[in-house]
């Protein structure tokens, strides 16, 4: 039942997706139509909408926002993917590619226009677009500073929490912050939920980290490769590198291949018992966000619940 | 004394601009930093300054708007530089050559995400929000358009039009009318500020191209021949086309030094009058220009004088 209305949601946000962008230059109208014809989850405008959903029964006024919020997302893949030179995401060759760096770039730059005109089209207020352009900067800040990580040995927990906060959980909080701000919801409560967003954030990212290394490239969905050959700060690498500052150094000058190397960070991982680590950080996570969630007046758990059911995918 | 005006505000613009992103990821705060201290001469915030100077004596309500506008102008510059591969511009090293393609497009990215934020943090209208974002998707499907004629062998004079108008013309139409918007201008007389910016921005990138043939690239201060390595589309090399459809093509097969082929270029276009025709083209879209302003009520000649400089530069 739960899961029926999730379905709707998504065929909804799948069907007006693509009725957005279908006139302009053929190259844009390919690539964007391409990108947004993705396998994605269509987690952001969800939380968007359920959060309406939840406070309100209602997300008339959000759903706009939500369309806006899942281009915004994809601008972000679109672009990281070409920093990252990822070729595969969510089953297809990335945008740059199949096309080029050229088009990606424009791709990227084009969504995240076309978002923005969605957002002031809809005559949203001014809060929306202070919230939507703050995790905007966020983003791009968060970006940067996993770029700068991965030529650093070694960086701190909290560097780490600073990175993810900005550049994944900006991308969570300010949906659900949206699906509130979009019914004028009290400032106060707002923040509470926008708070709440940056931790289930965080905790989605740690068990991201966590799942690319103990998970197989075909259950992600995406090279499981490129982070570690990067030298991505990823939160397992970190805790690896604090426990052994050359453990992970070694592994990649002694072996070129990558799954020898995974498997060897694997047995040290459980050795040390970084995994009970990792568990135990996510579940902070997750207890702090249920405290403040504890204090919103829900009309039902829609949100919850759909929150629930990311959590336990893949666990 | 008017000259002296324009030097005041430059300077204003030039130290705000440099206060504006002083904190964060320190790859972003060097190359936002970098490239906002460059030479640019402040043509477009000084359009929305010296309009809402021109109708209200006042320029307070548009000035951060005129920022957003310049640092938006910069974003285009940075990600068009990655898609040329242009090495110059404003006689320095452009970012993706002195950092690398990645950290050009992040700077491009949050340029433009702190522009957005400095609108949406003002409290603007949605006016404004509207125009912006609206001349945001036009910048990047003229971008498009560019790139997709340099693949083409011939294009129209109308296709080269409509493209100038998103590429050019919106960032010079844009920000004339937010000088207005700024202020609550009635709607009709924005619109017609508008138009007239679309009409000059057409004669200013007509007078471009013509430029970046007849005259040196020291003047121009960008490399001169990748437009003509890369096969864009410019005003003469249509025209050229028109009269000869191989003409370009065989010159460029022909000869390998671009001094050769921009001598024979400039002996074609005076021969066939090509130049006459640009100089009246060039000519159409300012009267058209003068006919929208003749209609506008400006209390001082503030921004027609800037425009008329700006006619006047290099010929």
């Amino acid at each position: 039942m739960f899961n029926d209305n999730i379905n709707l949601i998504q065929s909804k946000l799948n069907k007006d997706l693509k009725a957005i962008y279908t006139s302009g230059p053929k190259s844009l109208v390919d690539t964007f139509n391409y990108v947004i014809s993705g396998e994605g989850k269509r987690v952001r405008p969800l939380l968007t909408i359920l959060t309406s959903e939840s406070l309100f029964e209602d997300f008339q006024k959000s759903y706009n926002a939500a369309l806006a919020i899942e281009i915004l997302h994809n601008f972000t893949l679109v672009h990281d993917d070409i920093m990252d030179d990822d070729s595969i995401r969510h089953g297809k060759e990335t945008v740059h590619k199949k096309w080029d760096n050229s088009t990606a770039i424009l791709t990227g730059d084009l969504m995240l226009a076309k978002s923005l005109k969605i957002l002031s089209d809809s005559n949203y207020n001014s809060k929306i677009m202070k919230s939507f352009n703050s995790a905007l900067v966020a983003v791009c800040e968060g970006q940067a500073l996993d770029k700068e990580f991965e030529t650093l040995e070694s960086i701190s927990e909290n560097d780490y929490f600073n990175m993810i906060e900005k550049k994944t959980s900006n991308l969570i909080a300010m949906p659900i912050e949206i699906g509130a701000l979009a019914y004028d919801y009290p400032d106060e409560k707002c923040n509470a939920l926008f708070e709440y967003g940056l931790n289930i954030g965080k905790a989605f990212q740690i068990n991201d980290d966590y799942l690319e290394i103990i998970s197989s490239a075909n259950v992600m969905q995406k090279s499981l490769d490129s982070d570690i050959v990067l030298g991505k700060k990823t939160y397992p690498i970190i805790l690896c590198n604090h426990i052994d500052k050359n453990f992970v150094s070694d592994l990649k000058n002694n072996s070129s291949d990558i799954k020898d190397i995974i498997n060897d960070l694997r047995i040290f991982i459980q050795r040390h018992g970084i995994d009970k680590e990792i568990k135990n950080s996510i579940d902070n996570f997750y207890q702090n966000a249920n405290k403040l969630s504890d204090n919103i007046n829900f009309k039902n758990n829609k949100l919850i619940n759909f929150v629930n059911l990311l959590k336990k995918r893949q666990k």
